[in-house]
């Protein structure tokens, strides 16, 4: 699909005269800022699955789970959310062009995740009962961002 | 190809009687992994481009480059890893087996790399000069992890 977008948009260029947008590939982008949500999903699963007694809980693991979370929140995220990456002008992603229409937004909904993962890093090691209040924390701010600014999987 | 392995894996787990290796999908994990190495690029692209002079220098966009590539040296390593992620066992990796073989030295490469990526941090923004210098000390830092633990390109 990429393939056909991409060649459209080079005859596009054509009768433009821009070269601009035929070098528009973001697969390097969207492999880095999918495989952040991955990094999250791995140490927000070793935080889960100790949430729920799945796991035994250990206090260092959960530590360097939610230590990871706060390296994640700390990823600019403008250069891997370049304009035209969006779920409507690129296959491969589900990111909303509310992204960009309303990037104040984007960024704060980032910044709440951040938020929850310093409180995570805070309390992670002292228990498994403050894991689950943590964890909600975290999935809340995980929830606001994918309710407005990704589309639906298909 | 991963398709044919997980078959075999599955046959062989019939005469073995385990199912352990049948249940194992490291792709999460591919992601995450090369997600952060390309994170990584993207940020050392910003850096090395100003360091060229190919864009024009900025302090704050290269203090952003750098504190990032600080965060992502903050990510914990081990989760993404799994035994058996290795480029002998399964498709879609050059991790040699030797980062398990070798774990000290591997993580100690990737400690390397966040002490350059900290001396990027302490002096990206004192000017386009600083630049060449504590690129190469974050170019040798990832070439030695390379040069080990990473398998030719095919």
């Amino acid at each position: 699909m990429k393939i056909f977008i991409t060649s459209a948009v080079a005859a596009a260029t054509l009768f433009t005269g821009s070269l601009a947008y035929a070098q528009d590939d973001f697969s390097g982008q969207l492999k880095a800022r999918q495989g952040q949500f991955r990094i999250m999903a791995i140490n927000l699963g070793i935080l889960g699955d100790m949430a729920k007694g799945e796991t035994e809980y250990n206090a260092v693991a959960a530590q360097a789970a939610a230590d990871t979370l706060v390296a994640v929140s700390m990823i600019q995220q403008a250069p891997m959310w370049p304009e035209g990456s969006d779920e409507m002008s690129i296959d491969g992603t589900r990111a909303q062009t509310t992204i960009w229409e309303q990037t104040d937004d984007f960024q704060s909904k980032w910044a709440d995740f951040g938020s929850a993962a310093e409180a995570m890093q805070a309390s992670a090691a002292s228990g498994q009962d403050a894991l689950g209040p943590l964890m909600g924390q975290v999935g809340g701010a995980c929830k606001a961002c994918h309710d407005d600014h990704r589309a639906p999987a298909d």
